[in-house]
């Protein structure tokens, strides 16, 4: 079988169990926590926790040089890595590059890549601290990111409990919006343009919020990089329970929405690459949270005992589900 | 200026600058120990000292399929990783696996490199807990490898000292004459063909003897990646000495030299990915390693005073230069 018909999470299931399988997974060592299968991995250091991740932005796949500068680029390689870290609740501190790129590439751009990700470290508080470079026909940049989490507080997908409530940081929908409007090269009005722009090509990681999560009480996180309706679905998958959302509550950015009217629902249910942080935790942990945390926090939804079944729901509490129209009544969405 | 030309040194240089300036490396935080310029990067985590690494293989540039099976490829990805960990004197912890291929591979070949990779994972003791995977129009793997050493007993390439005796684990060369019999198919003996292609494919990185070295007073350590010479020559930079290299003393490896005869000595110098060790320590030092160290150790010369200058002198001392036919009395060897 190809690996386009295995699908991403396919391959990495069949990866996990080879790994497991050999014995080198998170039994080998007295110092594993967790392995393949959450926003990044755990293990112990002393009496730390460590955390790490790794991401891969590839020219053609993850961008373009059209629609991304080379500055930016650098920020978001190293911002959704960031994200990972945010998503366990952890605060970052190494990051080590590898970087791929044909010889004929202009060093100057090369260097505006390492201002942007310097702009991001330095924002965040990431030493970046090595690497490597080498040729490759395309462009490659893989970020590794090591964080640290205190021992028993890690943020996680299995966490989720039925009676949670489901809250997400910030606004959605605004990163797909961008990237259609700069692939589309569609004539915005300018606050709104700028505003698609930065969520899509400088998405902000929530690294202050996942840490005050981790310290007061939150358990389930995940980030928001698949989609809402998708990240949802690995939390009720990890955790074993259901999720109702109710869909008139969904933040959909306000620039998406000016852009794309009813559009941009979808775009905050299924765009992706938002980097917010998608949490479930009782409502007066929610609710602290939103006091205390200075982005925006909305809750969604709520954890229900149904396994892996996600019911999406109007203002009534009617059942609604996805049509060839739109958000129509009746019938569930399955994780 | 395009990369090609401002080289992978080069680059390295103008990057690091940039990470510096911008306030983002080893001066960000307390935890920065060693930035960009040694085998890997090192920071502390409570009282422990952490080491990073990453490295990546490009097909088409590191690898072809023709050359090297996906099993191979698993294998050596992590040990080129585990290979920088062990020249820092370090103990290999976790490894993360960024994986990026085209949509229409064989899912038995992902799973064969990962089976590979595995292997080496257990013979080296390295938990693989995580990572992700992604479409590209060619296969990029990138490993990257965090592990720990002890404090204050890292080796680096910046302790070498004048007196110091220059020594290398194994043999030097077999993986030059494995590639490039593996490229020109030539048809060697059976034994001589399987040390070479074993040397090039599945090279044995010195983790254990890299521990060794940490707990018994070496302090000086890099591993050859670009040949003896492009590495000594990265030891004498950063140490801000010279050294003297005695030809006849360098340990050529016995399949190499069978294989190619007097040009195997060209291979052991300067054809790398030997990923043995190379390091420096008064000559007591190295003579218990001698007896305690389970693969061969060589003394092949000495550090000197005069910086950056790497001389080669033949069995009676005198000064050798490369010259068109081979190795010529007089001159020095400029690092």
């Amino acid at each position: 079988m190809k690996v386009g018909e295995l699908g991403e999470f396919g391959l990495i299931e069949s990866l996990r169990r080879i790994i497991e399988r050999a014995g080198v997974g998170v039994g080998l060592r007295r110092e594993g926590i967790l392995g393949i299968g959450d926003d990044a991995a755990a293990w112990r250091a002393g009496k730390r926790t460590q955390l790490g991740t790794t991401d891969t932005l590839v020219e053609g796949i993850h961008f373009t040089r059209e629609t991304a500068s080379w500055r930016d680029l650098g920020w978001k390689s190293l911002a959704v890595n960031l994200s990972d870290i945010a998503a366990m609740g952890g605060d970052p501190a190494v990051a080590l590059v590898s970087l791929s790129l044909p010889a004929e590439t202009d060093a100057a751009c090369v260097e505006a890549l390492y201002e942007g990700m310097a702009e991001c470290a330095l924002a965040f508080r990431t030493a970046i601290l090595g690497g490597n470079v080498s040729e490759a026909p395309l462009i490659v940049i893989t970020v590794s990111l090591v964080g640290e989490v205190e021992e028993g507080r890690m943020l996680t997908r299995s966490a989720a409990k039925p009676g949670d409530a489901i809250a997400v940081t910030g606004y959605l929908g605004a990163s797909a919006a961008g990237l259609r409007m700069l692939k589309e090269r569609l004539d915005l009005a300018p606050d709104v343009g700028s505003s698609l722009r930065m969520a899509h090509l400088r998405p902000s990681p929530r690294v202050v919020e996942g840490v005050w999560m981790a310290r007061h009480g939150v358990r389930a996180a995940i980030d928001i990089s698949d989609g809402l309706l998708a990240d949802l679905g690995h939390v009720c998958r990890a955790s074993a329970v259901g999720a109702q959302i109710r869909l008139a509550d969904v933040p959909v950015h306000p620039a998406a929405r000016r852009a794309f009217g009813d559009r941009s629902l979808e775009m905050a249910l299924s765009g992706g690459e938002d980097y917010e942080l998608l949490f479930t935790a009782p409502l007066p942990v929610i609710e602290r949270a939103r006091q205390d945390i200075s982005v925006p926090v909305t809750i969604v939804g709520s954890i229900t005992g149904e396994t892996e079944r996600i019911v999406l729901v109007d203002e009534s509490g009617k059942e609604v589900r996805r049509g060839r129209g739109g958000w129509e009544h009746f019938g569930g969405w399955k994780a």
